[in-house]
């Protein structure tokens, strides 16, 4: 069993083209030995968003607090806590933090 | 892009013997489309627990709100909101919460 503290686990930027004010925790990673997923934790300050990009890869996403402006694929929803977003390979998307608090959301992927 | 509050997610009695007090929401399943992993919610009511099992498959947790008794091949370990806990494929391992508020915790597993 590992339990491990989101908070005890470095913030690193986000400094792909396109991110500011982002930063990723990578609670749990391959190096692990977790064998499928990886589980990071995004925190988005206001004003801040994560690159439009896309990747071979989805996303699973839960919104722990604030509110998310999730864009994929021309579609604009603003999704608040306690809510799930399934990113589908491939699809163009970005996440955006339009508010004054804090936007704190988990981020799985596969590994590999 | 798909968006689902947790709320409007079904809570299913965990019927499994050994398991009291406990639903699971799924939040995102295979019939989603979703291709490596699914995201489920469980909500243990005080005094409740998940049965005491093991199978091939990995956890990944995350603790949403409540202290989660987290027991693992002889650990037990009390674990608070914000924090991951991850359980290997074939670990004996239970879920219990021993306190007055609910248990709230995320619960991601592989597919197939």
């Amino acid at each position: 069993m590992i339990v491990i503290a989101a908070e005890d686990v470095e913030a690193i930027p986000v400094t792909e083209n396109g991110a500011h004010g982002t930063t990723i925790r990578w609670l749990l990673k391959d190096t692990d030995g977790v064998p499928t997923f990886a589980m990071r934790q995004f925190v988005v300050e206001p004003g801040g968003a994560t690159p439009r990009h896309a990747h071979a890869w989805e996303h699973e996403i839960y919104v722990l607090k604030g509110i998310c402006t999730a864009f994929c694929e021309g579609e604009t929803r603003r999704v608040g806590p306690d809510h799930a977003i399934y990113i589908e390979p491939n699809a163009i998307h970005s996440f955006t933090n339009e508010e004054s608090e804090p936007l704190v959301f988990l981020c799985m992927i596969p590994i590999g």
